[in-house]
């Protein structure tokens, strides 16, 4: 592991780099989260039988649809299930013991060493809003998103202390054709920050493209030998894999890059009205893709997903942050860690068109139950907005903000004898004011978490400077970072092998809409 | 108990109050919670050994001040602790086993048996917000509170679902005298709410007030022997009981009215700076605080209090909704678990000074925090802005909405063969959708948490509607609940008593303004 990175230090320092990172601003990361407090499960040991219980009937007697998707069905068939058209019934038992060889925990390696992330097991990994095709700002409100826009996530990502991973297609870049997007949006990640980002899915060939760039930008043996992509390939719920989504994860597994196997769900439509059939249905989906992945390539890393949201029966809409929604990632979490995966959901999820007190709430609830719920990989940790319509720039500084809560809270509480702070408790006595005393001298500066956004400021204070509202201030904090954001330093050979690669890429075909 | 509601319903059914019920609105009311899921437990049993060994350290080895009460040093004296002035040295042990004459779950009564609360073990009850001197609202901006307000918050509580409780000071009426507003508080409760409220602390005349108020809307013997109040007892941290606290303290303890011993800390100024610190200082003045209210009359409710917020450093602002406030919240509660006591803590706890997103981000963490660190009675459930200074009326509504999620998830998820949904998963299949099927058509109305308040509008119609936020929606709710209001019915002859109680108290003395 070590010579791997010196290997990669020397790949990534050349001349002009190192004479970049001398002048450049150290910006601050935090490490992955390693959790020093217990998991919380909602559901007791019998209702997660029957749900197990229940998944494996539906396997075998409902089964699943692997769609245009001839080479699976003979893959599922030579595994040992029936197979009837494009319906594969898998016999109980038989996906679980499957979804054995994938590893419990595996390392996702960055361009930078130190930006690595371990998922799986206690620890979770926080990475940005995926997918809107709009955007929303204070000053511009909502409109389509650009790969200018695009950009400028990924920088707000890189500046973001709480944000581990620089995701995958923050923002849809609706003004670059369809079938070259992925170029982009995978250059910017890998030029614009040195976090670990995710690949294309969209089609088999982009999750090919996705991996020739990777070649380039880690090395091509590093590729084979490492993960360095993380990817999500959505089920079509109910029980439904499609072609391109499989196709894509097959690419990724036979490179021993990791995907999350996901459910996409809106209960009551996508799955039954109720928590528990929903679970059902999320485990045997869970299980059947993942088993699927594992046959192409057994020990290929892979997460089990689960994208749940309650639907309001008034206007069909779907809603975040709600109880239900809670219930599901919790006991989904249960379910993961019987199977010994790692385990995906959360997010800074809501319904609001705007980042207000709405949006707030539904997203605390959510962060709060992934972290307690056992979540590895949080997508959709910061910047989400209604209903992951549009990627809020306000909304992702106020999100990333609060993510600092969640690695506090993980971190557990000190429990030695400066924390037990009896000495404090004797020097002061009754009556007598801490503010002053020795150990709060000594431990004031790390004592409390501290937000890098919000108004702690007195009221007079505030209101003189205008009485400004969290949108207010996030805007602000969202022209600081943009203004303070420096590119991190890449060897110029690899980055004109990577705008050859794109160029070369794009005068390969014509632009296209889908 | 069937024959005291029975009593009860006659007392309060004269002619004209049946009248007035058969004409009356139904009111929506949410029976207090009772907990289906487990609580969670952040410290180890191991560290909270610690916290107890060190807070009867502190209780033998730095001792309590009693101030002003000669009567309480005389109690402790003969109860075997060791006085030297005002301090109170507490053998090891001994505060405890005093505590063990405390009922671990009583009930309060509301003059509405059906509003009636248990509090303890499992249940979780919800008061408002308690002692603002300020009030905001959204066209009025914020000023101070006057009676008016106050009356006004206590017909919204009335028509909060979610609220249990009717609470106390639900802002400071400061248009009335110091010495004579409790009367007017109390009347406000009693007359426009029928549910269960708190009796006046700042003075033990006018806890004794509060007791013969009670003793006119519940008859005396009925509040000889039942509790129909629960006030709160603040304690002067760090380790002193002041002899106004504790003076209202010993007047409910003797009439049998529950008291929620509570100190009120911001840590780093009235504790140490630590969680580990700040939890044996709180644990130490609970056991001093409960052990001396069952000192007074053995068997009286008292509720375990902790109320805890941590401080900005910079700024000196106490700030809320910090990991800080949610570990002392968790780890207070396995504290008072292992005393097998009820337990006060939580809210819709703010530091911001608008209803907007980090009012919301920081209120969220701490009603999480309550539901799953296994809280008894929260109050500030809602309404609390900018640290408590202000009561907010768009604040109020929202987080009164809520607190709907806190019950739903409270209640757990339904296991039986309906909520397993295999028969809706074997209709529909692979592929299919779940909307128009029978299993959905005959569950969605009862599937899901809905919002009373926040938007789940498509896009289009929201912004046709005029692209409102949340405090907007909520001030509309506001002035909706207001005109729906309607009285209780209340007997007219107690009306009328009370009205005479407080003429010839308010004729009694001067105006004062302390």
């Amino acid at each position: 592991m070590a010579d791997q990175h010196a290997l990669r230090r020397a790949r990534g320092g050349g001349g002009a780099a190192r004479r970049a990172e001398r002048t450049a601003v150290k910006i601050e990361a935090a490490k992955y989260i390693e959790r020093k407090i217990p998991n919380y499960g909602m559901l007791d040991e019998a209702t997660l039988e029957i749900i197990e219980k229940n998944a494996e009937t539906v396997l075998e007697e409902v089964g699943v649809n692997f769609v245009d998707n001839p080479q699976a069905l003979e893959i599922w068939r030579k595994a040992g299930a029936k197979v009837d058209g494009e319906r594969v019934y898998i016999p109980r038992g038989l996906a679980r013991e499957l979804c054995k060889t994938a590893p419990a925990k595996f390392t996702q390696h960055a361009r930078n060493p130190d930006r690595n992330v371990e998922i799986g097991g206690d620890t979770l990994v926080l990475a940005p809003v995926y997918g809107p095709p709009f955007v929303r700002d204070a000053d511009g409100g909502r409109r389509y998103a650009t790969m200018d826009d695009f950009t400028k996530f990924v920088k707000l990502g890189y500046m973001s202390k709480y944000l581990h991973h620089s995701g995958g297609t923050v923002c849809e870049p609706t003004d670059v054709p369809v079938n070259k997007r992925h170029l982009d949006m995978l250059h910017a990640h890998m030029v614009y920050s040195d976090k670990p980002f995710m690949g294309a899915v969209t089609e088999p060939s982009r999750a090919q493209d996705s991996v020739e760039m990777c070649e380039i930008l880690f090395g091509k043996d590093f590729v084979q030998q490492n993960t360095v992509m993380t990817s999500l390939i959505n089920v079509n719920s109910p029980l439904t894999f499609d072609s391109i989504m499989m196709g894509a994860m097959e690419i990724y597994a036979r490179n021993n890059q990791a995907c999350i196997l996901s459910p996409f769900i809106v209960g009551g439509a996508m799955s039954p009205v109720s928590v528990m059939g929903t679970l059902t249905q999320v485990l045997a989906e869970c299980l059947a893709g993942i088993a699927y992945n594992q046959l192409i390539r057994p020990g290929a890393p892979v997460i089990m997903g689960c994208f749940v949201t309650s639907i309001d029966m008034n206007s069909g809409a779907p809603t975040f942050g709600t109880p239900e929604a809670t219930q599901i990632l919790n006991g989904a979490g249960q379910l993961a860690r019987r199977l010994n995966l790692p385990f995906r959901s959360g997010g800074g999820l809501c319904g609001s068109k705007l980042p207000d007190a709405q949006a707030a709430y539904e997203t605390a609830h959510t962060h709060n139950a992934a972290l307690l719920g056992g979540v590895n990989f949080m997508l959709h940790a910061c910047g989400w907005l209604e209903g992951g319509l549009v990627a809020s720039f306000e909304k992702f500084v106020m999100d990333a903000d609060q993510l600092g809560i969640l690695h506090r809270l993980a971190a557990g509480i000190a429990t030695d004898e400066n924390a037990q702070a009896m000495d404090a408790i004797f020097e002061v006595g009754p009556g007598g004011h801490y503010l002053g005393c020795e150990h709060t001298q000594s431990n004031f500066k790390e004592a409390f978490w501290r937000t890098d956004l919000l108004d702690y400021k007195p009221f007079e204070t505030w209101d003189e400077e205008g009485a400004r509202d969290t949108q207010t201030l996030a805007k602000m904090r969202v022209t600081k970072l943009l203004n303070d954001y420096q590119q991190p330093a890449l060897d110029p050979a690899i980055a004109a092998a990577l705008d050859e690669y794109i160029k070369a890429k794009k005068a390969s075909m014509p632009d296209a809409l889908v």
